[in-house]
């Protein structure tokens, strides 16, 4: 596997923000990644906390905007940042919309195969770790997993399905329940055909129903003047079942008066990163 | 006067950032700005602290990606941040180049006909206050100033002319001594004239050589790895200059490493909230 090649790089709290590029094979395509590396990465292996973008955005909208860089530098984090599709393979329709194809990766493996370069889920889940051990200060072993609106889809998600890699997961305004609201709808059918029963392992609300342990804690903060809560990201059947299942500890916060955007990120992002950096350095 | 309409808001950090279009008398266009109310706004009037912007931006760069509201808001500080040129006027050749014309008002008074609506010096020192005042939380008799590259240039000059209204001054990479660097010499040559008596009035190194007092104090953020340092930014004649002058409390910091990006703001905005409310709220 060739290392991946760096684009440019920023200081930024002491630490970098590292932009690279790679060939991946999972998406058949060059992939884009941003990585900062706290100031503790000059000396010692550091925790990996992944950060998975909603619609639209790419590698760099977290690391411009959300300001995360300065906890995670106290706590000793490194923060990645994945696209979120693939890129450049210009296939018909991939621009069309802001929901689906470019952009709208979903987090998924899609088995329609007009789109099978889109396998963001086992990019996210296998690859970009592996692209990641040519970093000796990363220690990919230990991470955890955030993310925003359908990246929070994206953390809910993987995060579940992969209790050994993930040791704790959080959420900004995530789509919790794709089956039944219409960007999820549209994703699962483009990317996943008309089998419900594939549509269900993409599904946070049922995939927290099945998730069999150990112990998970979930942070997640959606703010009550969010554009799409109403219809998208309306989270009440998750959190009905992630209350039911003794596995979940749940922390779901209705944050007063913010909305969907980078701001409300920016505003609670500290308390994600506490909370994973407490299960990430526990003993 | 009309009030200015509101054109969008967020809350961040329990204040708002909220964005506005009025009609400029001294730029005869609309003009956008950005307000940062911080949450103390709700309750009674706070001190305003200006930031300008550099070459290319408008009045949303410093809000999206510098983070300086968390510290705003735990000190209980304004930021207003506003655009960097008159847009609309569509005079020949205006968006012809990154760093002349549109987006690149250099915070001064043009003189030169073709140029007349670029009256941003006038803009910030005397209407955009008189704006503010329909903000009742806003004490805009309470101000300080800040800026960045052509901003930080702006913050110099504005701040170092008229003391009666700023009371702290502080600037990331200014632009020290336009008078002999080339985006100086482009800017004061198209929007003066030649006549280098009038550029004096807006070459911070020539400004802080004549102040006269009172006692101000100055902080300036340079990085090391700025790609602009040698050739613009170069501030020993500056630095020089406001050594020598009593009146001045100077503290100028190389930073090692870090670069002319929003990220090496957002490294250290602190430290200059912290200058700023420290004079802001002297007694």
């Amino acid at each position: 596997m060739p290392a991946p090649e760096l684009q440019k790089e920023n200081k930024v709290f002491g630490g970098w923000v590292k932009r690279f590029k790679h060939e991946s094979t999972a998406c058949s395509c060059p992939m884009t990644f941003s990585v900062f590396f706290p100031p503790q990465a000059a000396g010692r292996k550091v925790p990996v906390v992944y950060y998975l973008a909603g619609l639209t955005c790419n590698d760099e909208n977290f690391m411009q905007k959300a300001g995360a860089q300065r906890r995670a530098a106290e706590l000793g984090l490194a923060l990645v940042a994945p696209d979120t599709s693939p890129r450049g393979h210009n296939v018909a329709g991939e621009a069309e919309s802001w929901d689906f194809g470019v952009g709208a990766g979903f987090y998924l493996n899609a088995k329609v195969d007009k789109w099978k370069a889109w396998q963001m889920y086992e990019y996210i889940t296998v690859e970009l770790p592996e692209v990641l051990r040519s970093f000796s200060s990363l220690d990919i072993d230990n991470a955890s997993i955030m993310g925003h609106s359908m990246g929070g889809h994206g953390a809910l998600v993987l995060g579940l399905r992969n209790p050994g890699k993930y040791k704790s997961i959080s959420a900004f305004a995530p789509i919790t329940h794709p089956m039944i609201e219409p960007w999820g709808q549209k994703a699962f059918s483009g990317y996943l055909g008309e089998d419900r029963e594939t549509w269900k392992q993409y599904d946070a609300t049922e995939v927290v129903k099945a998730f069999g342990g150990p112990e998970r804690k979930i942070l997640i903060d959606q703010g009550s003047k969010d554009d799409f809560l109403k219809e998208h990201l309306n989270a009440d059947d998750f959190v009905r079942a992630a209350k039911a299942n003794p596995c979940i500890k749940l922390s779901y916060r209705l944050q007063e008066g913010y909305d969907h955007s980078y701001y409300t990120i920016a505003t609670f992002v500290d308390d994600h990163l506490n909370l994973h950096a407490e299960e990430l350095f526990k003993r």
